[in-house]
């Protein structure tokens, strides 16, 4: 009797077409969007800074215990910093495994910023940067799909483990079962560059086998189109600080007098680009995989957003006029995220500041390392008659040097991934993408967001493939970020159709 | 009965010599440390950010009361803002009247950058930057006279009116009578401009006739020598924002396509100076008054500290070569006082910003206008290619133009101020000071410092000379602001010096 209540519990109630499976998900989630809203608010209001373990652990608990109601058993590990969560759920008869990667962590926040409290996840008509505001909603009607719910992570990345779960109870629901076994790894440090997954992948590594990666990250091509994405950029920071005078001086009485720290910042970090943001460091560029004939057609698939994109962002000209926005991630870049160097407005001073710093983020494209990277920059700053230390340099070292540059390189380096975009992995999750509407899958060579995917190239046997899901302008890493609530509805929809009919 | 008393009172009990007074004066102070400290301790413990009118009434309370006791009369007057203190003491048979100018307020403090709270004066062995620690006194002993007081505002601009009380205090221990009479005006609004200024001396400048204007601001000759100084650099500020797309965007997806308002900022910015300060921007330099043959004279005579001076700021280079310091302050600066666009270091985030805003400190050359200048700087940022907005751009305005920058000039202006170095009173002043000791007075034809002096000159007919007392290292307007002790007893004795001579 036991086998034969699991047996039936497991097997088809009855055969499902792919367009009736769909239809049945559509309407569980249409019936469901409170319960589904729900949850996804509850994980986004616990604050996830990978920096604070504590929280960090309190996310992992809240995520194990949902999923378990699901059928997945799970483990916390660590390597000595932030939590990771493994998990599985094995289907009876299923010969194949899906293993699919998401993170639960997030960038820090300046909560001064944002238009509502990061934590405390808010419905806006639209986004804050286009007049959006809260709504009120009554928690029946219909909800409006153009809708966001913003909060830290909204985006970036919390929204798969809710999709995937939501899936699984939308199929259960209409007595669908999965084809495919599931595993999960759920990353709690992705935005500090996950600096113990390669320790977590020699130690646990083995748990993980499957049949295909899925890479659940990043956002949707602005068409809002599906899409799979083939590479990922690289990505390293380096913090340069330059020095004037030792105390901060009036800048009357030592204005013509006292070197300023940041006109030496500004200059040498504008002999690095050229305004249209093409890399000017000799050398730099040298290790750039070229573009392939497959990969030119792929790219000359995908829909033109340049203009949109451009009036949706408020830009007159994009960079390197001609360059469309999907070739444009294929390049190096050369980013200046963060530049401190004294107050402004109300918070101005009359004074010189005794240093100026910097941050800069370099994108790295395909076969790029990071140590070349790291020595054609240096190079460069040297040609700029620059000295450089890597600590805060002595008071002697001050004296002697009129151009000398600290540079902080600790925080962690991705290099980039690129895979094939025609392999039979690809082939057959792009069919059943394109089974779901009428709208081509995108397929994209490389996405500009960075994930540790080389680390799983390396330590994993199997295909990876990167399944976006977040819409474009969910303001990833800024203020106000959020989800739009159709992209929440459409990724329920796509995992139970991968689920559905991976091993069909 | 009473007009003997009257009279007694105010005799000289006995003909002092300069010799004697200064003597007389030393005695005094060294004997009364404690008390003098203890008065400016409290006068510092009193925030005093001009913004807050309540903190600067509590001030002005204060030190009414402190001048009452030395026999002066106070009103405490506003035109609408912080307030100013007009004060008197007559002098029985005086017949010429000196006018004292200082400030009271000081600048925004940033407490975390503090060694010390800046609220709560604490003694310091020597400058924070040089390694300087809070020392405990007991009170007693005589106090080391390399000590200094840190609190904000302790060199910029309180002390003059505790110098020039003890100065009292000290005189009439020794019965020694001022031969002027004494009028204060004392400023509530300095670090802002001194917004209400010209209204307070339009109602009430007849109150302040007097023979002699001392202005008595600013940091001294970093050779310690005393100094008179005759002009004043002019300054303005304005605030410049350069833009990129309407949000911030994720560093990866969009860089090589959104432009970064940093590096549009960095490169309009660069293109206003070289390398040595010198302006590059057409025509700006055509008002600026040549250097007198008298003013190359005292500037020859100037003990030379520059290398001093590199050797304790740490610079390995100066600005523009071989200008000596008190040279390079007639000449005009435009100094990168604030760089504001992301964070660094922990506080980075992988995000193009949507816009980046520095503040520009403009110092003015004696003739130079504000309005010409800005004139010259707009005229060079729209030759760079921009179009300037004054209020925050739309969204249409930003769709449209590439380079688009939003000024905002709404800080005060000050013009610059230099007087005649050689003018009669100008000789009698010098003489005194230099009866002090055996150095010889620095007669400065310029002080790097902007204080409101174009509006005396406007309103008040009487020779106005400006009196510093203050280290050159106070760290005026910055972190960790101090006076060092001799500085205030040296105050002491030349305030002394003027009151017991000026009109022998």
């Amino acid at each position: 009797m036991a086998e034969d209540a699991q047996l039936k519990a497991h097997s088809p109630l009855k055969a499902h077409s792919q367009l009736e499976t769909l239809s049945e998900i559509k309407n569980y989630t249409q019936a469901n969007q409170r319960q589904i809203l729900q949850d996804f608010t509850s994980l986004l209001a616990l604050p996830n800074v990978s920096a604070n373990s504590q929280d960090m652990l309190v996310n992992a608990k809240w995520i194990t215990n949902y999923i378990a109601h699901r059928g997945f058993t799970s483990e916390v590990i660590s390597a000595g910093r932030a939590p990771y969560i493994l998990a599985e759920k094995k289907v009876p008869r299923a010969s194949k495994t899906i293993l699919i990667y998401a993170h639960f962590d997030g960038q820090p926040v300046e909560p001064a910023n944002w238009a509502t409290p990061p934590f405390t996840p808010t419905l806006i008509d639209k986004p804050i940067e286009r007049g959006g505001k809260p709504v009120k909603w009554d928690g029946t009607s219909p909800l409006n799909p153009e809708w966001r719910l913003a909060a830290r992570s909204a985006g970036d990345d919390k929204a798969p483990v809710i999709a995937l779960m939501a899936a699984l109870d939308a199929m259960d629901s209409a007595g669908i079962t999965p084809t495919v076994n599931i595993k999960l790894i759920l990353d709690g440090e992705e935005e500090v560059g996950s600096p113990t997954l390669e320790t977590i992948l020699q130690k646990h590594g083995e748990k993980l086998a499957a049949d295909l990666m899925l890479f659940c990250d990043g956002p949707m091509h602005p068409s809002r189109n599906k899409q799979l994405v083939f590479g990922m950029r690289g990505s390293m920071t380096v913090d340069v600080t330059t020095y004037g005078a030792l105390s901060p001086l009036h800048s009357g009485h030592y204005g013509n007098f006292a070197p300023n720290p940041t006109n030496k910042l500004m200059r040498l970090l504008t002999s690095m680009t050229d305004e249209q943001g093409n890399i000017l460091i000799d050398g730099y560029n040298d290790q750039v995989r070229p573009i392939s004939s497959a990969e030119r057609e792929a790219l000359a698939s995908i829909p033109k957003v340049d203009e949109q994109l451009k009036h949706d962002l408020a830009i007159a000209e994009s960079l390197g006029k001609n360059v469309r926005v999907e070739e444009g991630v294929l390049s190096p870049a050369i980013i200046i995220k963060g530049f401190q160097a004294g107050g402004v407005g109300s918070q101005a001073r009359n004074i010189i500041q005794p240093s100026a710093t910097a941050s800069i983020n370099m994108r790295l494209a395909a076969d790029q390392t990071p140590a070349f990277l790291r020595d054609k920059m240096e190079a460069h700053i040297k040609r700029q008659g620059y000295t450089i230390v890597y600590d805060k340099p002595s008071i002697e070292l001050r004296r002697k040097h009129n151009k000398l540059v600290m540079l902080d390189w600790r925080a962690g380096a991705y290099p980039a991934f690129r895979s094939k975009i025609d392999s039979p992995q690809a082939k057959k999750l792009t069919a059943i993408m394109n089974s779901i509407d009428d709208k081509p899958t995108i397929l994209t060579p490389t996405l500009g967001g960075s994930l540790p995917i080389y680390l799983f190239e390396q330590a994993l046997d199997m295909p990876i493939i990167i399944l976006p899901i977040a819409n474009h302008d969910n303001n990833q890493h800024g203020r106000n970020e959020n989800l739009r609530l159709q992209n929440l509805w459409d990724a329920v929809e796509i995992y139970a159709a991968i689920l559905s009919s991976y091993d069909k």
